[in-house]
């Protein structure tokens, strides 16, 4: 997937951010002569905008020179004399260092994500732009107590090398929680990690080569992405219903998976049945058991992302993947960071025995072992019964503020402005009317002081400019309010400016894919 | 590189060995139809073996239908139809799940050293094999008060999600001691990462692509060696001279990986300029001038290990590459690791400002942030001064050891024995005369309770059986001196069952490299 980010709203033609943006690329190292680039075809379709868009911006580099069809083979990065390397040894003038930029691998899809998150946060009141918890809900006393008595009483034991499948004593303690859930089968096995994010990047590296293909959600979390961005993995993405279409269910489109396992050689299937990040729909049981269904007749093992599923607000529960699994092709990742603290960076894998023993192989070598002070006082904190009573609270915070979302989105929103209704987790999911673009709404509701994650940055193709994803859970019920009240009255006010008849631009209407 | 383990001392021929290793790699998919596989000459270079030996097991598999080899092109595993995939979708039996094996991306390097070092822990007594500090020495006191602190002061700060570059408060500790040490210069910053594992594991993701070249001691750190074994890099060997030879210096070869740099296109350079793991020497500060001037002149970057450098018997300083690097060509990994405490996973990287910053970006994507408690308390740790006081200690207990340890392989081992004067770190490295392999007498020594790595683990090219490592950071000085006689012993033994005649084995006579 090569790493553009179009401006629709920009005065600058596509065709020319295209041009540009692929010569930077070329510049910079990331795309090397002899690297085959899309077709103009399939580059259009990832970036929703006209086959002749692209076009145009090929032919402008053709003639430059920078890249060459080859009839039947594609298109090719051309090995033109300004882009070799000088021959070694090169003589360098004084003060003469290494240039570092034409060393790096590949660009990071998360960059951009990471700096307009990072932008002015001084002058942000309102963030609904992160799914994380309130830390005035913290219980650090406790955690401080749980902290103090393993430091007294297994202090040496904590602070030496460990063992890379985990500290023994949070081990136990997650082992028995998983086996009371249902969750840790007599056949399976628990790999500690450095959270969510760490275990998704193991999952790469112990089974993933280049050019090899993962289905997953589309839109999807930024991070899972990024991840196998950076494993040099294909991505096919499979829409996700963010209401029940007829004779359908919300979530995972199962049809659509299925014909893409049918179509393609497909290694891995990654999903978050539970308060799907970013669109907060959760696949009901039975849609769950046609997945297990569908994985173990491809023969395609499933990674279960359940980092939210805990957070349900009613406190019920629908069986996870890896529960309802018969046949062991599950691979549950999961984190206490969505419900506990998430400066500890603790969370772990659980599946067969084989593909545990594999993955803590993998963790061996990315790095030794977890932190084993947050793991031994986490098991304290867990023996204590602190975990548990925390859990209820949150549960029942969050389901407080979703509902003061929904309320203040019903009351604020203009027609025409849809949104999903998650039950549980932390991020709600916004549909605009189409032909808006939520990237533009940021830039002026974060002059008020409100800050989203738009819609863009969760899709690695076909993306859909008119949505955007509200995390509400870091937030209190006057904060919420009012930033949806921003955010209601920005819209409007876009709307009004687009019904006065401001031009529109040439941006093709794109097809809504959730 | 191919992971084949070959056993010298087994009955089964080598061509055996190695036609049914090069099989099952092909039965577990790490090779596939289509792979390449290395010239006989190469890979009988690497194994240290004759070039007959891997013509013998080649013609075999080639007999078998396994690989065929392409005149000008090289030598190719086989798509013959055992091991076609079965087209989907297929139709399974009662109870079928996922073949997991089959879908591993790569057998992992490290798995054997792992393997060796945990079979039978609770019969050793004496253990040479881990470079780790000993528990009993940990300043646990000291550090709980520090815990405590923060944790009454910002522990809703700490346990909340945090920066990918560090723990604020951490990272000043950090910056005005490597600012003091003349390590941070103005134009660099720092990355709190999880430790010299990871660091390592991130500079990969940042700047190596499949089919990269890195040049790097051999022997080497196994941790660094299946590290960029996983992230599909070609590593030059470039050896370490564990004496000092006549008109050159002890440590890296700089004539040699002059003559890698310029005969190959090298992405990086990895050296561990003090106390080399595994063989505990140290590069004198003109060769360190000079291997910067090389790093400069060619454009390739040095990756600076830095971890064992705090642990100088003496307590003077020889300055770092980072330090004496005038053009930013130095990226410093360190780690507290070997000074203090391993359980806590916390290390950095410093080079470069825009370096830094692409790190911290592949930080992100891997694990989001190093776990914020174990920074916070350390900061706490080092404001107090116990860092500066627990670090004397250190080093002036590890100069003792190394002592004793040198008294009793004088005292103890056979003429014909050599080994390293490291003057710090935490490993010393024994050459056994030549025709002797360590992998046997460790399967001997083992059986009286002693442990050490046999310098087998620490080569990815010509290994040289008769070299093994002594780590004496852990143990006290009367295991010191009784492991020492132990092996003495055992070898004695072994020496004296060779000149009684007992028919030496067809393996060649092996070059040493170090």
């Amino acid at each position: 997937m090569l790493p553009l980010q179009l401006q629709p709203q920009s005065h600058i033609p596509l065709y020319v951010q295209i041009r540009d943006q692929l010569k930077a690329l070329v510049h910079n190292g990331a795309l090397r002569p002899g690297d085959r680039i899309p077709a103009s075809r399939e580059l259009a379709a990832n970036l929703g905008v006209h086959r002749t868009t692209v076009a145009n911006a090929y032919a402008e580099l053709e003639s430059e020179g920078l890249i060459r069809g080859h009839v039947g083979r594609g298109t090719f990065i051309q090995d033109n004399g300004e882009l070799k390397l000088t021959p070694a040894p090169p003589v360098l003038g004084n003060g003469g260092g290494v240039r570092w930029e034409t060393l790096f691998a590949d660009e990071r899809g998360e960059e951009s994500l990471s700096r307009l998150c990072q932008a002015n946060t001084a002058d942000v009141q309102i963030s609904f732009a992160i799914a994380k918890p309130p830390s005035d809900t913290f219980p650090v006393e406790e955690f401080r107590a749980s902290c103090n008595a393993v430091l007294k009483s297994e202090g040496a034991r904590i602070l030496q090398l460990g063992a890379s499948d985990g500290y023994a004593p949070f081990k136990e303690e997650l082992e028995e929680t998983l086996r009371g859930e249902g969750i840790l089968g007599k056949d399976d096995k628990v790999l500690v990690t450095a959270g969510g994010q760490q275990s998704i990047d193991l999952v790469c590296k112990a089974f993933l080569r280049p050019g090899d293909t993962v289905a997953m959600e589309n839109p999807a979390y930024p991070g899972a992405i990024a991840s196998f961005t950076g494993a040099r993995v294909r991505l096919l993405g499979v829409p996700v219903h963010a209401t029940t279409p007829i004779g359908g269910h919300a979530g995972l489109d199962l049809d659509i998976l299925e014909s893409v396992l049918l179509q393609n050689r497909v290694k891995l299937i990654l999903v978050t049945p539970d308060f799907q990040n970013p669109t907060g729909t959760t696949l009901p049981v039975a849609a769950r058991r046609r997945l297990l269904e569908i994985a173990t007749r491809y023969q395609v093992p499933i990674i279960e992302d359940h980092i939210y599923a805990r957070l349900r607000g009613g406190g019920g529960r629908i069986p996870s993947l890896k529960a309802l699994d018969r046949h062991g092709v599950v691979i549950q990742v999961d984190s206490i960071s969505k419900v506990l603290f998430p400066g500890l960076r603790v969370g772990w894998c659980v599946g067969p025995a084989n593909v545990i023993e594999r993955l803590r192989l993998v963790k061996q070598v990315t790095d030794l072992h977890t932190d084993q002070l947050a793991q031994a006082a986490l098991a304290e904190f867990m023996r204590r019964g602190y975990l548990k009573k925390h859990l209820n609270k949150m549960r029942t915070a969050f389901a407080r503020k979703l509902l003061v979302l929904e309320d203040a989105l019903a009351k604020h929103m203009p027609a025409g402005v849809e949104w999903t209704r998650p039950g549980g987790g932390m991020c709600l999911w916004v549909t605009l009317p189409p032909g808006l673009d939520s990237s533009e709404l940021l830039i002026h509701v974060r002059d008020r002081g409100v800050l989203f994650s738009p819609g863009r940055f969760f899709y690695f193709q076909h993306p859909a400019p008119n949505t955007l994803r509200l995390s509400y859970s870091s937030l209190d019920e006057r904060q919420i309010v009012r930033g949806v009240m921003s955010l209601a009255d920005t819209l409007k006010a876009e709307m009004r400016k687009r019904l006065r008849g401001a031009p529109r631009d040439a941006r093709p209407a794109l097809a809504l894919t959730v």
